[in-house]
């Protein structure tokens, strides 16, 4: 099976701690890698995670909070060094690039590459990213500014042809590709051999979803629903559920809650409040609602 | 004796890797805390130091290199989150302040407290801070962009008062903080004890001199003689010495040429080229001309 694994570089919440780092993963699908959120402190996490820095060309930006993009001027800086010359893709909304524009035109001055800002607008459902492998759509969220989640969905691949039937119809290598692609066979006497005679069907198409920072947001179910993996936020523990509610974040419960009724395979909890010396508490009260729950941690590699 | 210590943060040069973070220190005069350079991760690395942060006012930037300052909007976010009301004060070169301003108003509205920009020139000596405890005075270098080190001279601290003395004459305490700051002592009969009787010279004042980032410049001798301790960049190795000169960095040796002659009583090296696995090659050239020469290294503090 192709490789669509979700990297942590940090998982905690606005205040880094010893413990966690801002937010940022990166999502590698079939060897593109592709970077959700850039905390401050991201390149050298990325630089740990022995990922190659050339094989990242997209990052997707939740929202305009500190923890969730203060690493970018560094990273695109290290990349330059690096002397970098494919472009970078950065998705956020559009703030952003006016933000980040007087530091590149001071700081990047001669660059070897170019950045390109796709600006979108986090409170619209959208696709704003498709290659052949795979797409990104956002998921609107709730929080205190405008912010989305983002939906990775692998596209299907070609099925897998019969060895015995290759070898039985001596089939051509030319048609080899064609019959991957769903062609049945024609014999020399005119007879069809159907296409699912020939062929296995592949695996399943994988989809993951990264949902920070939201307020519990059932409104999301029907879009994530039965994806192979959650990420969601679960900043506080129930004991602080009014809190939550008023810096719009989750507790580790409404995560579960989420991940239960939109049946997804897996929930990946993080962005845990500094307050936590030990999550465990957050995993107890996730896997009380939702039992496939697992703990983020800086480092931590989830294979889909 | 007073504290007077050097925190290294980080120490790493442009390009921060797993063993180097991009350059911070702390430099703890009596307690207080001011800060040389701000990279990107300083604000974990301060909090790993458990310095307090209570105790941080004052922040000097060298130069406008990203991994000098890639780590300011960071901390300054952070310290908004602690609740901090303590005005912060940035002494840089005055395109800091431009830079900066948007990010402020669009990442810290409503902070409890308040950034103070004090810009100055570089490529002019001058005394850009001064306490009762400590003055800090700019070291013009020479870099690819305007640059200054910073040279913190301790002030003179009260004699200490001898307590067989007291004793002896019956010394009243209203007399005895008159006396330390040098004041005779005149007896009921109306003789003189002069002040050197009474008292014993307290330690003579301390100097602490960064200079990173810069190329071999001998100007900065005459400014730094004696000084306590010297951190020098030392970027390259001697095998780099045109490469040292064509980016504007020092080797090891030239570090110790300067340490050297300005006859310091000790060198720490650091801002180390990502290339060196192992510094030990820096250190063994350094060591060779100037042998009081000792490598930063995170978490590293050097009392004076």
């Amino acid at each position: 099976m192709e490789r669509f694994d979700i990297h942590i570089l940090g998982c905690g919440s606005a205040l880094p701690t010893m413990r966690h780092l801002a937010t940022s993963q990166i999502v590698n699908v079939r060897e593109k890698l592709f970077m959700i959120d850039c905390g401050e402190g991201t390149q050298v996490q990325l630089r740990r995670s022995r990922l190659s820095f050339g094989r990242l060309n997209h990052i997707f930006i939740s929202h305009l909070h500190g923890d969730h993009c203060f690493g970018l001027m560094g990273l695109i800086s290290t990349f330059g060094m690096l002397e970098r010359t494919a472009d970078l893709h950065i998705y956020s909304h559009p703030d952003l690039q006016r933000l980040l524009a007087p530091q590149l035109e001071f700081f990047c001055k001669e660059m070897p590459y170019n950045v390109v800002f796709h600006p979108f607008d986090p409170g619209e459902r959208t696709v704003i990213y498709d290659d052949r492998s795979v797409s990104v759509e956002t998921i609107p969220l709730r929080h205190r500014i405008p912010t989305c989640g983002f939906l990775f969905r692998e596209k299907p691949t070609p099925s897998h042809i019969r060895r015995d039937m290759i070898d039985f119809y001596q089939i051509p290598i030319y048609m080899r590709n064609r019959i991957k692609n769903g062609e049945d066979y024609v014999l020399e006497d005119g007879t069809v051999v159907p296409n699912a005679r020939l062929t296995m069907p592949s695996e399943p198409p994988r989809a993951y979803a990264y949902c920070s920072d939201t307020r519990y947001q059932p409104k999301i179910i029907e879009q994530i629903e039965g994806v192979d993996l959650l990420f969601h936020e679960a900043t506080f523990a129930s004991s602080e559920l009014v809190r939550a509610r008023k810096t719009f974040h989750s507790t580790a419960s409404q995560a579960a809650q989420i991940a239960r009724d939109a049946k997804v395979k897996r929930l990946l909890i993080g962005h845990f409040s500094a307050r936590y010396e030990d999550e465990r508490i957050l995993l107890d009260e996730a896997a009380a609602v939702f039992p496939e729950t697992m703990l983020a941690s800086e480092n931590l590699t989830v294979s889909l």
